[in-house]
């Protein structure tokens, strides 16, 4: 990795920047299957996985059906089953305290607000296929689903993988489709035949997944959030233990050659100590060419202050956050950029990305500035409601007449107006 | 009003479907504005204020400088004044009571997961100019971002309209600049040598402010929503008032050509009286050639039960819904697709939008199926932190173990195996 000390804070936007992504090319390839899949419908996904994937799907085989569902319990182990049940629980507890009661508010007498929540009534879930089956993401998303209420769960993935299903059918997915990419995002946000239109899609994938996803949503589809490659910072001080620093920088790495990985420290000696344990592991890792490219991407800044340290931090904004510093709760509360934060030596990113609760869709390439992990606002929507009294309007109405009357909205005023009108003479003073 | 009577099923959606707005256009148009601004700035900002607007702005000017803010409040009216500050005081309680305490979640023994909110560090307000100086909207955006202690918080506006500034001060927005259109979102997107670049975008405006703020979010500035014409539905049975829920038709009519109003009832003669009184409010009002014009596309829809109404009403998915229905609570609870709903006789839409406490800023289009109206959750990301002791992670390390290993990360396996395997040598069993 590349060490850089004390960098001037006028080099930091360069030296956090994320590198481009040009979408321009895949936002061009992407748009026609868009309108294929939408002129089309379930043949021209059936044409499409043959041009694409060289998969024969027949037009009755893009729904997976519930026997395939079913059978897809007894290919698991033990372990792996209970193991899932345990993520599902945990992640199920810590997203279920985000239900917010009702409450109503009486901003002035006879004038009452409050929000109500409402699960949104059909959302689509997307999960890649390739080498690994990411029923983690089944879990992440279908979990907070299931907690909204949202009436149709739709999934959407190539992979034919049983843990997969297996979790699909804990989170309650109401339909499972054999569809990958870009068009797998055209069928939800469209419909077909066979795979309902959906309101909110969510979840990972590709360059064409994501270049669809943002297509979509310019056309009034609502998605999870803009997605980039995954990134890790960590920060670290000489109470860190290097080899636990350098295999969570490994763990972010080896999700592909674009992850992102920034180790920040006011120790130099850390800094040395994490770069030589790093190759050590590297060497023992099955997945090694891929990190070994991130890494060559990475950076490791040696900062002078942990005033400085913060700062860069919230200027980069990371996806993750791991803080393995003496007083991390402390600094937790400083960190005003991040995705999610893991706190101390036994606080790995991958406990987070698996089963301690908290979810795993997060905001990547400096998002985190504005945008929010996934959780259980993400599938519901808070609709306000109100009701005033006769009395109440009494109380508001005329708030209400002068402020329409300086906007020059005269028939504001006058539903206000008429009504206190008919109120005054059926009750004259 | 186009009257339609017990319409099938099967015509409901093309009975609700909102004009088709073709953006292509208009983007082609806004995209060299926004190329301008990020490469020319200030100067750039000038150079378009002088083409589109035939204003002669210094780049001096951009900034409306303190003094200009303090002599608002001697423009106005002391009455104005005073309904501004109980609107802002309303709105303020409504949106205070939207904060969540932090609550830390122990999702397995020495798990420990929480949230915290922290408001976005930099956001951006627009208020169009025009006939109406949406003082208003400053309120319903500037509140909740000053709640949600946004650090700075920039205003653009082509108005000096002094309730604007008055509503600016009250807010407490940190910098207010003369700068209007596509223009004003684009310094906001990408700073300017006075703009200071934001991170979210918010507020309404035409088509081409529209179309920037969406272009501008393909690039990763999250923006509050996507817009389209404002809108109001009425469901109103024979305790309805018809003077008054034609009143509410028009407030909403008045807002422009492109406004949609829609009313849904059981009752034929309760459609006849509105329809009856309707002509006769029309005549009075100032903006009557606009309403006239927006109630041309709109519709009365006479159903045959309530079922019916409910189901008609969530496939509209309406920005505002008026429920003038004896039993107007129940049903709203029935109700999953709106962006604010409005009980009984003596709520107008109005209220809502000015002083009740709730925000005006809701999804029109239809995209209330998946989106909320602007809140306090708007201007806050809520970030996600854990802390895990060793204990702790003895708990949930086999989980994440056995989960990695069955999605072939193998690096994320070994961040907790390592940390297990030093815990083991620290205390062997």
């Amino acid at each position: 990795m590349n060490i850089i000390s004390f960098p001037e804070r006028t080099e930091w936007p360069n030296l956090l920047a994320r590198p481009i992504q040009s979408t321009q090319q895949i936002e061009a390839a992407v748009a026609p299957i868009l309108a294929q899949v939408r002129a089309g419908g379930d043949v021209a996904l059936s044409e499409l996985a043959k041009k694409f994937d060289q998969i024969d799907l027949s037009v009755e085989q893009l729904h997976v059906s519930a026997n395939e569902l079913d059978a897809a319990e007894a290919q698991l182990s033990d372990e792996l089953k209970a193991a899932i049940r345990q993520a599902y629980q945990n992640i199920r507890l810590f997203h279920e305290k985000q239900k917010q009661p009702v409450e109503k508010i009486e901003t002035m007498p006879g004038v009452t607000c409050w929000r109500k929540s409402v699960g949104i009534e059909k959302v689509g879930l997307y999960i890649p296929g390739g080498t690994a089956p990411l029923f983690s993401t089944v879990l992440m998303l279908g979990i907070p689903a299931q907690l909204a209420g949202c009436r149709e769960i739709v999934l959407c993935t190539p992979s034919n993988h049983p843990a997969i299903y297996f979790a699909a059918r804990l989170v309650g997915v109401t339909n499972v489709f054999r569809i990958g990419g870009a068009q797998a995002i055209a069928a939800m946000a469209y419909g077909t035949e066979s795979v309902p239109q959906v309101y909110k899609i969510f979840g990972p994938g590709n360059q064409y997944v994501t270049a669809a996803k943002m297509l979509v949503a310019k056309e009034g589809i609502a998605i999870d959030m803009p997605a980039g490659p995954s990134e890790v910072a960590i920060y670290a001080d000489d109470s860190a233990i290097p080899a636990f620093v350098a295999a969570d920088l490994l763990s972010q790495a080896e999700h592909g050659a674009d992850s992102q990985v920034l180790l920040v420290s006011t120790s130099k000696k850390l800094i040395s100590s994490v770069n030589l344990t790093l190759t050590t592991q590297l060497g023992r890792l099955p997945r090694q060419a891929m990190a070994a490219k991130a890494l060559e991407n990475s950076k490791m800044i040696l900062v002078e202050t942990q005033a400085d340290a913060i700062d860069l931090l919230n200027a980069y904004a990371a996806e993750h956050l791991i803080l393995s510093i003496d007083n991390a709760e402390a600094v937790a509360e400083q960190i005003i950029n991040a995705g999610s934060i893991f706190l101390g030596n036994y606080t790995p990113e991958s406990a987070g990305d698996y089963a301690s609760g908290t979810n795993h869709t997060l905001p990547t390439n400096g998002f985190a500035r504005a945008y929010s992990g996934v959780s259980l606002d993400s599938f519901v929507k808070k609709i306000t409601v109100q009701h005033i009294t006769p009395g109440g309007l009494q109380n508001v109405g005329p708030v209400v007449e002068a402020m329409a009357e300086a906007e020059s909205l005269d028939a504001h005023k006058r539903a206000v107006s008429l009504r206190l009108a008919s109120l005054a003479e059926a009750n004259p003073a």
